[in-house]
Protein backbone atom coordinates (compact mmCIF):
# COMPACT_ATOMS: atom_id res chain seq x y z
CA UNK A 1 0.00 0.00 0.00
CA UNK A 2 1.13 3.38 -1.05
CA UNK A 3 0.73 6.52 1.09
CA UNK A 4 1.56 10.13 -0.66
CA UNK A 5 4.75 12.26 0.62
CA UNK A 6 3.55 15.60 -1.21
CA UNK A 7 5.79 16.82 -3.97
CA UNK A 8 9.27 17.03 -2.95
CA UNK A 9 12.69 15.96 -3.55
CA UNK A 10 12.73 12.98 -1.57
CA UNK A 11 15.39 10.39 -3.78
CA UNK A 12 17.81 7.94 -3.49
CA UNK A 13 20.42 6.93 -4.30
CA UNK A 14 22.48 10.34 -5.39
CA UNK A 15 25.77 11.20 -5.82
CA UNK A 16 27.64 13.34 -2.99
CA UNK A 17 29.94 14.69 -5.98
CA UNK A 18 32.40 17.87 -4.74
CA UNK A 19 32.34 20.02 -7.57
CA UNK A 20 36.05 22.25 -7.79
CA UNK A 21 36.46 25.69 -9.49
CA UNK A 22 38.62 28.71 -9.49
CA UNK A 23 37.32 31.83 -8.17
CA UNK A 24 37.83 35.66 -9.12
CA UNK A 25 41.26 35.68 -8.21
CA UNK A 26 42.41 32.61 -9.22
CA UNK A 27 41.69 30.48 -6.01
CA UNK A 28 40.27 26.93 -5.73
CA UNK A 29 36.68 26.44 -4.41
CA UNK A 30 34.91 23.27 -3.41
CA UNK A 31 31.50 22.73 -3.20
CA UNK A 32 29.40 19.23 -2.37
CA UNK A 33 26.05 18.63 -4.97
CA UNK A 34 23.96 15.66 -4.95
CA UNK A 35 21.60 17.48 -7.65
CA UNK A 36 24.40 15.80 -9.82
CA UNK A 37 24.67 13.12 -12.35
CA UNK A 38 25.55 11.91 -16.15
CA UNK A 39 22.97 13.29 -19.17
CA UNK A 40 24.34 12.21 -22.00
CA UNK A 41 26.65 9.49 -23.94
CA UNK A 42 27.85 11.18 -26.69
CA UNK A 43 29.35 13.98 -26.06
CA UNK A 44 29.79 12.82 -22.77
CA UNK A 45 27.77 15.22 -20.23
CA UNK A 46 27.56 15.23 -16.65
CA UNK A 47 25.90 18.36 -14.83
CA UNK A 48 25.66 19.48 -11.22
CA UNK A 49 22.71 22.16 -10.27
CA UNK A 50 23.43 24.99 -7.72
CA UNK A 51 21.81 27.95 -6.69
CA UNK A 52 22.74 31.01 -7.64
CA UNK A 53 23.94 32.31 -4.35
CA UNK A 54 26.42 29.57 -3.95
CA UNK A 55 29.82 30.87 -4.75
CA UNK A 56 30.31 27.89 -6.77
CA UNK A 57 27.90 29.53 -9.38
CA UNK A 58 29.88 32.56 -10.23
CA UNK A 59 32.97 30.52 -10.43
CA UNK A 60 32.19 28.22 -12.88
CA UNK A 61 30.61 30.65 -15.02
CA UNK A 62 33.59 33.03 -15.60
CA UNK A 63 35.93 30.20 -15.99
CA UNK A 64 33.58 28.03 -18.22
CA UNK A 65 35.12 24.60 -16.28
CA UNK A 66 34.81 22.42 -13.81
CA UNK A 67 35.71 19.07 -12.17
CA UNK A 68 33.45 16.47 -10.62
CA UNK A 69 35.88 14.52 -7.80
CA UNK A 70 34.17 11.47 -6.70
CA UNK A 71 34.93 10.58 -2.81
CA UNK A 72 35.77 7.33 -1.57
CA UNK A 73 34.07 6.87 1.88
CA UNK A 74 37.71 7.65 3.41
CA UNK A 75 36.39 11.03 2.25
CA UNK A 76 32.78 11.34 3.82
CA UNK A 77 33.31 13.87 6.39
CA UNK A 78 35.50 16.22 4.30
CA UNK A 79 32.67 15.63 1.21
CA UNK A 80 30.30 16.69 3.92
CA UNK A 81 32.16 19.85 5.25
CA UNK A 82 32.74 20.57 1.91
CA UNK A 83 28.68 20.96 1.23
CA UNK A 84 28.40 23.06 4.38
CA UNK A 85 29.76 26.47 4.33
CA UNK A 86 30.25 28.74 1.62
CA UNK A 87 34.12 29.01 0.43
CA UNK A 88 33.59 32.94 0.06
CA UNK A 89 33.89 32.35 4.24
CA UNK A 90 37.01 29.48 4.40
CA UNK A 91 39.53 27.83 2.13
CA UNK A 92 37.40 24.68 2.38
CA UNK A 93 39.99 22.34 0.36
CA UNK A 94 43.06 23.13 3.32
CA UNK A 95 40.33 23.12 5.96
CA UNK A 96 39.45 19.36 4.54
CA UNK A 97 43.01 18.75 4.51
CA UNK A 98 42.93 18.36 0.79
CA UNK A 99 44.89 19.49 -2.24
CA UNK A 100 44.11 21.02 -5.15
CA UNK A 101 45.71 20.46 -8.34
CA UNK A 102 45.53 22.44 -11.59
CA UNK A 103 43.47 20.22 -14.60
CA UNK A 104 45.73 19.84 -17.83
CA UNK A 105 43.03 21.07 -20.28
CA UNK A 106 40.41 22.93 -18.43
CA UNK A 107 40.66 26.27 -16.08
CA UNK A 108 39.52 24.58 -13.13
CA UNK A 109 41.35 22.62 -9.95
CA UNK A 110 40.56 18.73 -8.81
CA UNK A 111 41.02 17.03 -5.46
CA UNK A 112 44.27 15.16 -5.44
CA UNK A 113 43.21 12.94 -2.76
CA UNK A 114 40.02 11.92 -4.44
CA UNK A 115 39.98 8.66 -6.23
CA UNK A 116 37.97 9.75 -9.63
CA UNK A 117 38.16 13.14 -11.45
CA UNK A 118 35.73 14.25 -14.08
CA UNK A 119 37.12 16.76 -15.95
CA UNK A 120 34.94 19.28 -18.18
CA UNK A 121 34.61 21.96 -20.08
CA UNK A 122 30.93 23.85 -19.58
CA UNK A 123 28.98 23.57 -22.42
CA UNK A 124 25.41 24.72 -21.31
CA UNK A 125 23.63 26.38 -18.01
CA UNK A 126 19.94 26.33 -17.78
CA UNK A 127 18.03 28.03 -14.96
CA UNK A 128 15.34 25.96 -13.60
CA UNK A 129 14.09 27.66 -10.40
CA UNK A 130 16.27 27.69 -7.08
CA UNK A 131 18.51 26.13 -9.09
CA UNK A 132 20.53 26.20 -12.38
CA UNK A 133 21.92 23.35 -13.94
CA UNK A 134 25.87 23.44 -15.26
CA UNK A 135 25.98 21.26 -17.98
CA UNK A 136 29.83 20.25 -19.09
CA UNK A 137 31.03 18.00 -21.99
CA UNK A 138 33.82 15.53 -20.05
CA UNK A 139 37.11 16.15 -21.65
CA UNK A 140 39.19 13.63 -19.51
CA UNK A 141 38.33 11.21 -16.53
CA UNK A 142 41.36 10.92 -13.92
CA UNK A 143 41.64 7.73 -11.71
CA UNK A 144 44.09 6.69 -9.01
CA UNK A 145 46.28 4.42 -10.30
CA UNK A 146 45.71 1.62 -7.43
CA UNK A 147 42.32 1.52 -8.50
CA UNK A 148 42.70 0.08 -11.97
CA UNK A 149 42.85 -3.68 -12.63
CA UNK A 150 45.48 -5.73 -14.54
CA UNK A 151 43.38 -4.85 -18.03
CA UNK A 152 43.53 -1.00 -16.59
CA UNK A 153 39.61 -0.58 -15.61
CA UNK A 154 38.62 0.81 -12.55
CA UNK A 155 37.66 -1.29 -9.80
CA UNK A 156 34.52 -0.10 -8.65
CA UNK A 157 34.58 -1.65 -5.29
CA UNK A 158 37.66 -0.68 -3.87
CA UNK A 159 36.89 2.78 -4.44
CA UNK A 160 34.27 2.80 -1.74
CA UNK A 161 31.23 5.11 -2.89
CA UNK A 162 28.81 6.27 -0.84
CA UNK A 163 25.40 7.50 -1.88
CA UNK A 164 23.56 10.49 -0.46
CA UNK A 165 19.71 9.79 0.78
CA UNK A 166 17.53 12.54 0.94
CA UNK A 167 14.87 10.84 2.83
CA UNK A 168 16.56 10.57 5.55
CA UNK A 169 20.04 13.41 4.98
CA UNK A 170 22.30 10.04 4.98
CA UNK A 171 25.35 8.85 3.94
CA UNK A 172 25.15 5.26 3.03
CA UNK A 173 28.01 2.93 2.01
CA UNK A 174 27.90 1.13 -1.05
CA UNK A 175 29.35 -2.49 -0.42
CA UNK A 176 28.72 -5.69 -2.25
CA UNK A 177 28.07 -6.56 -6.04
CA UNK A 178 24.69 -7.85 -7.12
CA UNK A 179 25.18 -8.45 -10.48
CA UNK A 180 26.21 -7.93 -14.07
CA UNK A 181 24.68 -5.22 -15.90
CA UNK A 182 22.42 -6.33 -18.90
CA UNK A 183 23.52 -9.78 -17.69
CA UNK A 184 21.23 -9.92 -14.09
CA UNK A 185 17.73 -10.16 -16.01
CA UNK A 186 18.41 -11.70 -18.53
CA UNK A 187 16.45 -14.96 -17.72
CA UNK A 188 13.00 -12.86 -18.15
CA UNK A 189 13.34 -12.43 -21.42
CA UNK A 190 11.21 -14.61 -23.30
CA UNK B 1 48.88 8.87 -8.76
CA UNK B 2 46.48 9.96 -11.62
CA UNK B 3 45.90 7.75 -14.68
CA UNK B 4 43.88 9.65 -17.93
CA UNK B 5 41.09 7.03 -18.99
CA UNK B 6 40.10 9.52 -21.54
CA UNK B 7 37.07 11.24 -22.59
CA UNK B 8 34.01 9.16 -21.24
CA UNK B 9 30.97 8.53 -18.76
CA UNK B 10 32.94 6.40 -15.78
CA UNK B 11 31.29 7.40 -12.80
CA UNK B 12 29.32 5.85 -9.79
CA UNK B 13 27.36 5.80 -7.78
CA UNK B 14 24.95 6.25 -10.30
CA UNK B 15 21.12 5.47 -10.14
CA UNK B 16 18.89 2.47 -11.70
CA UNK B 17 15.24 4.15 -11.78
CA UNK B 18 12.38 2.82 -14.23
CA UNK B 19 10.65 5.36 -15.88
CA UNK B 20 6.88 4.39 -16.64
CA UNK B 21 5.07 5.98 -19.08
CA UNK B 22 1.81 5.03 -21.30
CA UNK B 23 2.31 4.26 -25.16
CA UNK B 24 0.28 6.09 -28.15
CA UNK B 25 -2.41 3.06 -26.97
CA UNK B 26 -2.60 3.57 -23.74
CA UNK B 27 -0.55 0.72 -22.53
CA UNK B 28 1.83 1.16 -19.86
CA UNK B 29 5.56 0.92 -20.88
CA UNK B 30 9.31 0.93 -18.32
CA UNK B 31 12.40 1.73 -18.97
CA UNK B 32 15.42 1.49 -16.90
CA UNK B 33 17.24 4.71 -16.73
CA UNK B 34 20.93 5.70 -15.01
CA UNK B 35 21.48 8.72 -17.42
CA UNK B 36 18.83 10.31 -14.01
CA UNK B 37 18.55 12.46 -11.19
CA UNK B 38 16.99 15.53 -9.32
CA UNK B 39 17.92 18.86 -10.98
CA UNK B 40 16.15 21.04 -8.79
CA UNK B 41 14.44 22.32 -4.99
CA UNK B 42 11.55 24.37 -5.72
CA UNK B 43 10.45 23.84 -8.34
CA UNK B 44 11.03 19.85 -7.11
CA UNK B 45 12.56 19.05 -10.67
CA UNK B 46 14.49 15.34 -11.18
CA UNK B 47 15.05 14.05 -14.98
CA UNK B 48 16.12 10.83 -16.77
CA UNK B 49 17.13 10.74 -20.44
CA UNK B 50 17.23 8.60 -23.48
CA UNK B 51 17.57 8.17 -26.84
CA UNK B 52 15.65 9.46 -29.16
CA UNK B 53 15.18 5.28 -30.60
CA UNK B 54 14.05 4.64 -27.34
CA UNK B 55 10.06 3.56 -26.86
CA UNK B 56 9.76 5.86 -23.65
CA UNK B 57 11.29 8.80 -25.80
CA UNK B 58 7.61 8.89 -27.87
CA UNK B 59 5.67 7.83 -24.91
CA UNK B 60 6.51 10.51 -22.73
CA UNK B 61 6.41 13.18 -25.63
CA UNK B 62 2.84 11.80 -26.48
CA UNK B 63 1.56 12.20 -22.54
CA UNK B 64 3.81 14.62 -21.18
CA UNK B 65 4.25 12.62 -17.63
CA UNK B 66 6.27 9.81 -16.60
CA UNK B 67 7.15 7.94 -12.70
CA UNK B 68 10.20 7.47 -11.53
CA UNK B 69 9.95 3.96 -9.75
CA UNK B 70 12.83 3.22 -7.21
CA UNK B 71 13.62 0.09 -6.77
CA UNK B 72 14.66 -2.15 -3.63
CA UNK B 73 17.43 -4.71 -3.85
CA UNK B 74 14.53 -7.43 -4.65
CA UNK B 75 14.08 -5.74 -8.17
CA UNK B 76 17.60 -5.65 -9.27
CA UNK B 77 17.32 -8.55 -11.57
CA UNK B 78 13.88 -6.45 -12.75
CA UNK B 79 15.79 -3.57 -13.59
CA UNK B 80 17.93 -5.11 -15.26
CA UNK B 81 15.74 -6.41 -17.55
CA UNK B 82 13.77 -3.42 -17.74
CA UNK B 83 16.96 -1.55 -19.54
CA UNK B 84 17.80 -4.41 -21.89
CA UNK B 85 15.05 -5.02 -24.60
CA UNK B 86 12.25 -3.20 -26.11
CA UNK B 87 8.82 -2.30 -25.00
CA UNK B 88 8.04 -2.12 -28.79
CA UNK B 89 9.21 -6.24 -28.63
CA UNK B 90 7.46 -7.17 -25.27
CA UNK B 91 5.17 -6.67 -22.39
CA UNK B 92 7.90 -6.07 -20.20
CA UNK B 93 6.08 -5.44 -17.11
CA UNK B 94 4.18 -8.89 -17.38
CA UNK B 95 7.10 -10.90 -18.19
CA UNK B 96 9.25 -9.07 -14.93
CA UNK B 97 6.64 -9.94 -12.86
CA UNK B 98 5.59 -6.39 -11.78
CA UNK B 99 1.72 -4.62 -11.78
CA UNK B 100 1.46 -1.35 -13.39
CA UNK B 101 -0.91 1.38 -11.61
CA UNK B 102 -2.37 4.46 -12.60
CA UNK B 103 -1.37 7.33 -11.09
CA UNK B 104 -3.54 9.84 -9.69
CA UNK B 105 -2.18 13.35 -10.75
CA UNK B 106 -0.86 12.79 -14.75
CA UNK B 107 -1.52 10.51 -17.30
CA UNK B 108 1.30 7.90 -16.52
CA UNK B 109 1.49 4.79 -14.42
CA UNK B 110 3.75 3.43 -11.65
CA UNK B 111 5.00 0.00 -10.40
CA UNK B 112 2.66 -1.31 -7.78
CA UNK B 113 6.10 -3.53 -6.44
CA UNK B 114 8.11 -0.73 -6.55
CA UNK B 115 8.75 1.13 -2.83
CA UNK B 116 9.11 4.49 -3.67
CA UNK B 117 7.70 6.17 -6.89
CA UNK B 118 8.06 9.75 -7.97
CA UNK B 119 5.19 10.95 -9.91
CA UNK B 120 6.14 13.65 -12.47
CA UNK B 121 4.87 16.14 -15.09
CA UNK B 122 7.23 16.81 -17.89
CA UNK B 123 7.97 20.16 -18.32
CA UNK B 124 10.81 20.39 -20.39
CA UNK B 125 12.98 19.03 -22.93
CA UNK B 126 16.56 19.05 -23.83
CA UNK B 127 17.94 17.84 -26.82
CA UNK B 128 22.26 16.75 -25.68
CA UNK B 129 23.20 14.62 -28.66
CA UNK B 130 23.20 11.08 -28.43
CA UNK B 131 20.23 11.59 -25.14
CA UNK B 132 17.63 14.16 -24.56
CA UNK B 133 17.03 15.23 -21.43
CA UNK B 134 13.38 15.11 -20.34
CA UNK B 135 12.77 17.00 -16.93
CA UNK B 136 9.71 16.68 -14.70
CA UNK B 137 8.27 18.40 -12.32
CA UNK B 138 7.65 16.20 -9.49
CA UNK B 139 3.76 16.37 -8.52
CA UNK B 140 3.77 13.19 -5.78
CA UNK B 141 5.83 11.33 -3.98
CA UNK B 142 4.39 7.83 -3.29
CA UNK B 143 5.91 5.67 -0.68
CA UNK B 144 5.09 2.15 0.33
CA UNK B 145 3.69 2.54 4.20
CA UNK B 146 5.82 -0.46 5.32
CA UNK B 147 8.85 1.49 4.83
CA UNK B 148 8.21 4.58 6.94
CA UNK B 149 9.04 5.03 10.66
CA UNK B 150 7.03 6.24 13.27
CA UNK B 151 6.94 9.70 12.67
CA UNK B 152 6.00 9.38 8.84
CA UNK B 153 9.61 9.39 7.50
CA UNK B 154 10.88 7.18 5.20
CA UNK B 155 13.24 4.78 6.48
CA UNK B 156 16.25 4.61 3.70
CA UNK B 157 18.35 1.38 5.05
CA UNK B 158 14.72 -0.01 4.63
CA UNK B 159 14.26 0.11 1.03
CA UNK B 160 17.34 -1.74 0.36
CA UNK B 161 18.86 0.72 -2.46
CA UNK B 162 20.94 -0.25 -4.59
CA UNK B 163 23.33 1.68 -7.75
CA UNK B 164 24.92 1.14 -10.69
CA UNK B 165 28.48 1.94 -12.05
CA UNK B 166 29.04 2.68 -15.02
CA UNK B 167 33.08 2.22 -14.64
CA UNK B 168 32.33 -1.79 -14.25
CA UNK B 169 28.65 -2.05 -15.25
CA UNK B 170 27.73 -3.39 -12.46
CA UNK B 171 24.93 -2.96 -9.78
CA UNK B 172 26.43 -2.60 -6.48
CA UNK B 173 24.24 -2.37 -2.96
CA UNK B 174 23.64 0.25 -0.64
CA UNK B 175 24.38 -1.02 3.16
CA UNK B 176 25.63 0.57 6.00
CA UNK B 177 25.05 4.03 7.31
CA UNK B 178 28.15 6.46 7.19
CA UNK B 179 26.80 9.41 8.89
CA UNK B 180 24.18 12.27 8.61
CA UNK B 181 24.39 15.58 6.42
CA UNK B 182 25.45 18.55 7.52
CA UNK B 183 26.19 16.96 10.68
CA UNK B 184 29.18 14.39 9.46
CA UNK B 185 31.77 17.35 8.32
CA UNK B 186 31.20 19.80 11.22
CA UNK B 187 34.26 19.25 13.68
CA UNK B 188 36.19 20.53 10.01
CA UNK B 189 34.66 24.42 10.60
CA UNK B 190 37.02 26.77 12.11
Amino acid sequence: MKKSLGANTIALPLPAWVICSYDESGQPNAMTASWAGVCCSDPPLVYFSARKSRYTYACVMAHRAFTVNIPGAEHTAATDYLGTISGRKADKISAAGLTAEPAEQIDAPYLAEFPLVLVCKLVKTEPLGTHTMFIGEIADVLCEESLLDTDGNLDAAKLRPFIYSTADSTYYAVTDALGQGFKLGRHLIK
